[in-house]
């Protein structure tokens, strides 16, 4: 029952001369996906985003612009190598892989210095850690300086735990008693959503609207529960009372925000200490930011029996 | 570069019937310790303890008792084992074999889990780890029930700084500076010291005082900087005050503090914040205490360039 929820993650932007991404027939993604180990379970649309629920996180594709996040033991390289191949290196705006530090790192196919590896033969640019080795830490390989201007907001929520955590461990789970208890809907009623759940547990759910999304995935299960929740939705009130609400839904021991030019520091999350922080200037036009969280209150540590 | 300065380490108790744990030859311990990658590189003594320095680390031995502590990549299940037989099962009254959590885990020849698999042949026990997956954490496996109480106190230093840090990352080094930089012999003046400076860094120190023992290890270079300090030294301001010292001298960006039997919950260390803690019960007589450190002052993450 081990599963790795920390995620990989792919951003691309294109140049205004290339075809929409759009155009990529569904028989496109899923044999690019296939390549990292991952299906397409949900799609939905609008006019201007294609929503993808995966068997390993979510897929988002827009005109210009792709966002793909998968979990698990996924080889998020290979499906990224394929797509660069696809569209042309030349007409890659933006890159940028990242990894977050897994619990189970020895099950994985592949370490982030192995990947880079491979992406440099095809991709220029810089490969940075951020936090040390011994705590959770962040892996980014971005493209050479672009003047193309990302926004990205993410929240890794660590060791879950209360009644809605119970619940999503528990034997008899719906979709529509996992949306009630996490209120996206009257938090945001403006999104779109698109969920699924998983078989024995874990949960996916995309939200959509105009061009924003929200993506959010549940990892209930001990030793690795987890919660990963992205948007591109503009840091202020709207975000932050709707972060709030998940994190007293969830119950975290501690979390993790990472933004691309979004810093939540100048509001606050509730009953919360700001643990370590810092930012890292990309290029001229991205900045990365990361700060490490905890209640204020603190818990003691795990003892598990082996 | 990399050195993984987290440990293992090994304690056992052997019964009074026993022949002492002294009568074993410079040659037994020399080709047990070769089982696991290590040798002995200096030793000293007095009347009751046998105390010598590793090329990974250390080990004590006095008449009932042995303690050995290795680090880097070192397979101390293999020692471990060899010893066991060499003893006779029977005739240990308690033993206990502990890993911290490394920072390089792909590079280990083995993990816990593996290592436990082997000694359940030989041993009854039970195993345990303390802390999550994506913090430190601790594992421990000690024997079924004994009477036998046992007493230690060891603080682990994680991302050491400041002008001792550079100095024992720095090209011209000695004994006697690095002796003086620490002032264990105005803390503690009762010890007598036998020392070692590895080559290119890296250096340990052992002190002995009748039954009492210190051992001190550095692993100073990034990104795996930790420094370990063990002693079975009882708590009070003897301890305490010595302990204050050290951290002020090597600026640990946290510390973790594994006790046996030994709490140091009534003391404070100075400008710092207590994260996280708890207390396990072994057996009757023993019970493991750890605590996580880290200073009021919060610091930025750090950021590598790969």
């Amino acid at each position: 029952m081990l599963f790795e929820g920390a995620e990989k993650r792919l951003e691309m932007v294109i140049d205004d001369a290339s075809a929409s991404l759009r155009g990529f027939t569904g028989e496109f993604w899923s044999s690019a996906l296939a390549k990292a180990g991952a299906e397409i379970l949900s799609t939905q649309t609008n006019a201007d985003c294609d929503a993808y629920v995966l068997s390993e996180s979510s897929l988002f594709v827009w005109h210009n612009k792709l966002l793909l996040i998968t979990c698990g033991n996924t080889s998020l390289v290979d499906t990224t190598l394929h797509i660069v191949k696809s569209i042309g290196i030349d007409h890659i705006v933006w890159f940028s892989y990242q990894r977050k530090s897994e619990l189970f790192p020895h099950l994985q196919a592949t370490r982030f210095e192995e990947d880079i590896a491979r992406l440099k033969q095809s991709i220029a640019g810089q490969a940075y850690r951020i936090g040390d080795l011994d705590s959770h830490h962040h892996y980014l390989f971005c493209s050479a300086p672009s003047a193309h201007s990302q926004y990205s907001c993410a929240l890794q929520l660590y060791h879950i735990k209360g009644d809605v955590a119970d619940y999503l461990c528990g034997p008899q789970q719906s979709k529509d008693t996992i949306l009630s208890l996490l209120q996206l809907g009257v938090i945001w009623p403006e999104f779109t959503f698109d969920d699924y759940l998983f078989d024995p547990m874990g949960y996916s759910i995309n939200g959509i609207h105009g061009r924003e999304y929200i993506t959010l995935h549940i990892t209930p299960q001990q030793p690795s529960s987890y919660v990963s929740i992205e948007t591109n939705m503009r840091a202020g009130h709207r975000l932050m009372d709707g972060l709030n609400s998940l994190i007293t839904v969830f119950k975290p021991s501690s979390w993790d925000v990472v933004g691309i030019n979004a810093s939540l520091s100048h509001y606050e999350f509730m009953a919360s200490q700001l643990l370590a922080q810092t930012h890292l200037v990309l290029n001229d036009t991205n900045t990365l930011y990361i700060s490490h969280y905890k209640p204020r209150v603190s818990e003691p540590l795990t003892v598990v029996s082996l």
